[in-house]
């Protein structure tokens, strides 16, 4: 068994899918003194959240909350309470994450069905009418912002199709809260799940999520219990709520800096926050097509907060990550699945997405490419 | 929506039954700037992590790591992973927290049985074999430091009961771990939980765990998946062992705090760590006799982590811990369940213990009692 040495963590400019640069105030946040997770200060700052959640999901649903885990924490979240053993759900998968949803609806339920799309491609209105036509199903599950392929799904006409068929409308927003609009009144979501390491800029560890009045109905008639108790929002709503009956001790510290992400938000103003990330993105892509680089998804539903590019020829993509981290600092990341290898994947999440980052991975990209490239 | 102030928490003396006071150098820890979760610097801190519970679970056991949830998710991730639907499972309820034990077990399989002891007691090995006996069982699940009555199971002889019995051997160490001695691999303990908010001094949100060598073999065999996605070891142990097989991203700021939460307690030394946890205990328990106030617990069964004492005639529940919230800053807690109204909860817990803690709250609780008494 080794000694311990103090410990000395050098930060990254990160540049990948997640976690963003977590800025100086919300560090601060976290390093300040535990209360008691029902003391009088944690509960007023617990109601602040839950506010300034309903903000960035631009809703007023009540129960908007931060589940106490990591985004997968709160998909499976979002699962697990709507679904009871024999519905049927239609997944639309496009990407590793819509494929996870896949995979934990199939723990809850034998009814689940997948529509597929190639990887880097979304879903239109009339694709879901088909899949509900043939196959009715009570829950669909869509991903946003897929961060393994860095597609926008368009949300217009999405709902009304689902809900045309009776379906309650699940919405993966991980790599979109916070960095694009996601409106989940304007849109009609039911229930939208998402994560604080991204777009939002604070630690991962928490699993803001949102229950639209059509998902509360269904979480309250159902007939069986969730099948899971930690994620049970019958039992999460409590707390969190009026009553304050206790179910688990919050994270604390993370809620204190989980706070300050969303005010630092509030502050700038979603919509300034929006088009910050907006710019960013396209002095990006402008400058990767300048490189002769080739973007994998057309603009028309590429997000501003995940980029995906294709490894060019002759350029080896280890090699590459490798010395962009150890030259320069930079953290950007590889693809997953089908991707694996054969892209890369740049965030411009939260307090990464500043016009000095793009500047540097562009400069420092080149150097790498032209480099590898002259052997 | 209000305008938000700058985060202003006043930290408190934590006496209650966790959070305890978290030092200096683990906020420090905590506010260190983020890295990916994949970045060279963090998996080395992963193994540091995972050496370092071996030393405070005193075991050998390779899949020891922190679950990525709170206290709670980690009891469910120890009775998920073991019980497949159909199992017969012991729950041994003696306090609220062996009774979640038994209302989690209950969503995985319809086989639970409770044998139920009066609060403020414990279980023999007889018991225990009384009821396996009757009732052979594939998983038993007992707590070790029951935070709601203040009871320490002792462990002689009971995984040999257990086990004689074919039966494997989850045990709760939530309010034990780093504060009692937690020997996993003497006592035989097939998979024991913890928590970090109490007696290893950091803040919530993760959840330590151990696996032995049967519960491995109980999880490679099972005929069906984990009933549940996020806390399925089988996902985990791949993320935490030499594959780095992406699971989910961990909580990192939490795990830099629990490195050195650890780290300071590997310095102290363990047997100097539970010398001075009874220690403070022993001062607490004499302090409270001589005001005259009663313990819950026999000596023998008490652990010197958690102290329940009977409210005294005369005194106000609330009223008295209010005051010693506002007056003096010191936070305990009241009773749950049964014991609600009924008795105080004093936790000495970690870096909360400490004389001049022990020596503040007799003086405070003193002058409350006799100006409430005296009206």
């Amino acid at each position: 068994m080794g000694q311990y040495s103090d410990l000395d963590i050098q930060g990254r400019i990160l540049l990948g899918p997640g976690p963003s640069i977590v800025p100086p105030r919300v560090l601060h946040a976290l390093s300040h003194p535990l209360v008691g997770h029902l003391d009088p200060q944690f509960l007023e700052l617990m109601n602040e959240v839950q506010e300034l959640l309903r903000y960035v999901y631009q809703t007023d649903n009540p129960l908007t909350i931060p589940v106490s885990g990591t985004g997968s924490a709160g998909m499976e979240a979002a699962l697990c309470n709507l679904i009871e053993e024999g519905d049927s759900v239609l997944v639309c998968v496009n990407g590793y994450f819509s494929t996870r949803m896949y995979q934990i609806a199939e723990r809850y339920t034998k009814g689940v069905r997948r529509l597929d799309r190639t990887w880097g491609t979304v879903f239109t209105p009339e694709d879901l009418d088909r899949a509900l036509t043939k196959h009715p199903a009570k829950i669909v599950a869509l991903v946003h912002v897929e961060t393994s392929t860095g597609t926008r799904q368009p949300m217009e006409g999405i709902s009304e199709v689902v809900h045309r068929h009776g379906a309650l409308l699940i919405l993966d927003c991980v790599a979109s809260l916070g960095g694009e609009p996601v409106c989940v009144d304007e849109w009609d979501v039911d229930l939208a799940h998402g994560a604080t390491q991204k777009c939002l800029s604070c630690p991962p560890g928490l699993a803001p999520l949102t229950v639209g009045p059509r998902a509360m109905d269904a979480i309250r008639n159902r007939k069986t219990p969730v099948a899971n108790w930690y994620l049970d929002l019958s039992g999460i709503e409590h707390y969190w709520g009026k009553e304050r009956t206790y179910h688990h001790t919050a994270p604390i510290s993370l809620n204190y800096a989980l706070r300050e992400a969303l005010r630092l938000i509030y502050i700038e103003g979603l919509d300034a926050c929006f088009a910050r990330h907006r710019a960013n993105a396209e002095m990006l892509w402008q400058g990767l097509e300048d490189m002769g680089l080739q973007l994998v998804v057309p603009e028309e539903i590429r997000p501003t907060t995940l980029t995906t590019v294709w490894i060019p020829e002759g350029v080896e993509d280890l090699a590459i990550r490798k010395a962009l981290q150890e030259r320069y600092n930079v953290t950007i990341a590889g693809g997953l699945g089908d991707f694996k290898g054969r892209v890369w994947r740049i965030g411009l999440m939260g307090n990464s997405s500043r016009p000095q980052n793009v500047l540097l991975l562009l400069g420092a990209l080149q150097r790498l490419i032209a480099k590898a490239r002259t052997g």
